[in-house]
């Protein structure tokens, strides 16, 4: 039916669904009205950069107004911003997994309560290459861990859940083939490694704390380029996860900084 | 000696730290000038109640101005923000425990570079309370895990080190002499457990995603409830990992919302 799927019988059953860290809910707003016609959600983890894009998508679709007047739909809760672009949603969602799973939970009730149809989730920011060239772009076929596996390990009370991290594959495909469009920025698809930490967690050598030697780092950054890693980030694990089950077809592409 | 210590032999080669997401580095700012008497820091989620703590802090110590006039020292980033009152820094850290971790270690390091002595840090902020009268505050003793551990897993590359997560008791115990003068707000001390996600780590009923029955969700609290857990957050085990491995005298203090 392309409709946003919702895995909780106990959803049904609430007579209100507050969205806590959007600052939205069922009761307070008219969702469908609201959200009906989005078509895109593409997400990043910066709220000026996030709208950045708004403004970007508005002028490319030539939309009313000069890009400037967006404005921040979740403007109650300093927690996430939102701006939309006709049918282009644009979200942000801090740093890291339970930073983007918040948000994911709420966008996917969100989206599940306006009746959204065959939406498109694409997160979109920068992150660490790996043996590519500075400036390139990665399209991520899988995210995986910080042991190269493509899982995600949610812990639900005090089980460990073990999810899928694959990606749409033909998403991936679609945006590759526009790329060849965009002759300045190198595109490539490959796996994209996720990790809790910026420092310890990725071999940096410039945390408060480091207990590695700059060879062993290179060791294991080798090994992830082998199996395939070609950056690194920290949300696209959770990412993948959640949407994967939620059916939305969804794609992480990073843009690759010095 | 009293001084925040790094433990990153590498830090000591580098001509320059540049600690990204505070907008702040050595050879840009003079950090012993701008930095070197504060004393005290209080970290939480928001931006915006950051600042307004700040504000209140202003108040509080008497100090020029109406409160109103704080700048954000870190306004050249949208991932941070940092506010001063005399020996008093405020600092917003987002929400998850990847998030707290890279603005620990570049606030540690922020320290270490502006030779600060004898800091306290004190993480304040929302949580969810267990088994306790709403309003309680919590000052926390231990962090413990979703497994109801006093520890933190830590990934280093790709190996899983275990750190304690003891927090300063003394600090605890002052703190809960100060809220005697304050009779408005219950206080206790307990531990605290940190989660990786809000909705399915902590047995909330109305996620995207809920596998679980409201009687299973109860039964785990009640476990958590009898390890000593008093309320429930996504930040505290990183938290009391850092400060107690760079020799910041820590305390959690979290009020209980209903």
């Amino acid at each position: 039916s392309g409709l946003v799927l919702v895995k909780n019988p106990h959803l049904d059953l609430m007579e209100e669904d507050v969205l806590y860290h959007l600052d939205l809910g069922t009761k307070t707003h008219n969702l469908p009205a609201m959200f009906g016609d989005i078509k895109f959600v593409c997400v990043g983890g910066s709220p000026n950069r996030m709208r950045a894009f708004a403004q970007f998508m508005q002028r490319e679709l030539g939309l009313a107004g000069d890009g400037e007047d967006v404005a921040d739909i979740c403007a109650g809760s300093d927690r996430y911003a939102m701006y939309r672009a006709g049918p282009v949603l644009s979200i942000s969602h801090g740093m890291g997994i339970p930073s983007i799973s918040i948000m994911l939970h709420e966008l996917i009730k969100l989206l599940h309560h306006a009746k959204c149809r065959d939406v498109t989730i694409i997160r979109i920011g920068t992150s660490g290459g790996l043996g590519i060239e500075a400036g390139s772009v990665v399209i991520t076929d899988t995210a995986v861990d910080s042991f190269f596996q493509p899982r995600f390990e949610q812990v639900v009370l005090d089980d460990v859940v073990v999810r899928s991290t694959e990606l749409d594959k033909d998403l991936a495909e679609e945006l590759l083939a526009c790329s060849r469009d965009i002759p300045d920025f190198p595109t490539l698809i490959g796996h994209t490694m996720c990790t809790y930490d910026f420092y310890e967690g990725q071999g940096r050598l410039d945390g408060a704390l480091c207990s590695f030697s700059s060879e062993k780092k290179l060791e294991y950054l080798r090994r992830a380029y082998d199996a395939g890693v070609r950056n690194i980030e920290m949300e696209s694990t959770a990412f993948a996860a959640l949407c994967g089950l939620c059916g939305l077809k969804g794609e992480s592409c990073r843009f690759h900084l010095v």
